[in-house]
């Protein structure tokens, strides 16, 4: 399934399966791609054919989420778009605090993508006092031990964890206490958090094992 | 499901569901964690636990490969670690190609896990002449050109892209010419490779969109 995540996410919607929503953000994402080419309107058809899932997967996870397009006649991109992004709550913009500002920090925050898509790095922390009071996007770097203070008063729900391993859980649990309600996980490991708090995580060795399998 | 990749991966076992794979992994993962505490022994329950999955699909999961633990005895870590690193084909170094040397590439170049795990970058390449003939690890950065020279003799069958958007469809294809038949692909956009290519996606973007629905 190409899924280097563990399905950690413990909330579920009682409606729609977790995995029906992990497809939402790719359908999304594909639907930008072809306004961009131009196009206005698209079918499960071309759809399915671009993301390497079938029409017939396509229309029955969109079904979750009401009525789309008429038949034969396709989706109107921007409508499917709009639609979207409000069932995914993102016509928003979410503050995302990072914590790490190793290389892997580093290149998250110079990393174009998230702000365009309407997450924007908020707060930066690391515990190396050569990195606190740099700036970076014009957010000053602070100590590990401002975590909880200022992820409070900045109201921040979404934070990055690109710290070493060893220290993972910890500042899993310094988030959790600041209110943090999403963590985009890249230690290798399994953070335990309280069942209202989302994880997803990226682990790119994970990946790789998953497709050395087939070679 | 924590997917933030898209089950682009074509190729199926014929016995063994991709989802089942994928697992497998993270079953190793956890195992590599409890030996490093010292443990000799663990549970489908104990994996469960700390994996935030069932213990009966763990055992579910494992049933597909065979018998690995008696009736209320559990697991022998270390011998299920040898029978997951046998199945999936870890027991042997990879060589991997890196294509893209800035921030996100330069972070995967200086990542310690991948080595750890059997994963070697054997070749580095950019299109950006300042970035060619420097050094990373031993490794001379080629440029862009040498793509399929180099793969094809150094024999190398894992890529990883880390290229802008624009640019990753036409990596991937020099890539696929080049024997590579793994491609862990950073760049935010569905790639198209022949069914025997392996594809996995990372994109932080979708994982975080696939959290925000349930904010």
């Amino acid at each position: 399934m190409g899924s280097g995540a563990l399905p950690t996410s413990k909330r579920t919607d009682g409606e729609v399966p977790a995995i029906v929503v992990g497809r939402l953000p790719i359908y999304l994402r594909a639907l930008s791609l072809l306004e961009e080419e131009g196009k206005e309107v698209t079918s499960s058809q071309e759809l399915g054919k671009r993301l390497g899932i079938s029409s017939a997967q396509i229309r029955k996870d969109l079904s979750h989420f009401g009525e789309f397009g008429k038949q034969g006649t396709g989706y109107r991109i921007s409508f499917l778009k709009e639609r979207l992004t409000e069932i995914l709550n993102l016509n928003k913009y979410w503050h995302v605090a990072l914590v790490g500002f190793g290389n892997l920090g580093q290149a998250i925050a110079h990393y174009g993508g998230f702000a365009v898509k309407g997450f924007h790095i908020k707060a930066v922390f690391d515990n190396d006092p050569n990195k606190v009071d740099q700036e970076i996007n014009d957010i000053v770097i602070q100590h590990n031990s401002e975590i909880i203070q200022t992820i409070r008063e900045e109201n921040i729900k979404i934070a990055i964890i690109a710290v070493p391993l060893y220290v993972a859980q910890e500042i899993a649990e310094l988030l959790v206490q600041a209110g943090v309600k999403a963590i985009l996980n890249y230690a290798p490991i399994n953070l335990f958090v309280p069942d209202d708090v989302q994880v997803q995580n990226i682990d790119p060795v994970v990946h790789l094992q998953q497709m050395t399998y087939y070679l």
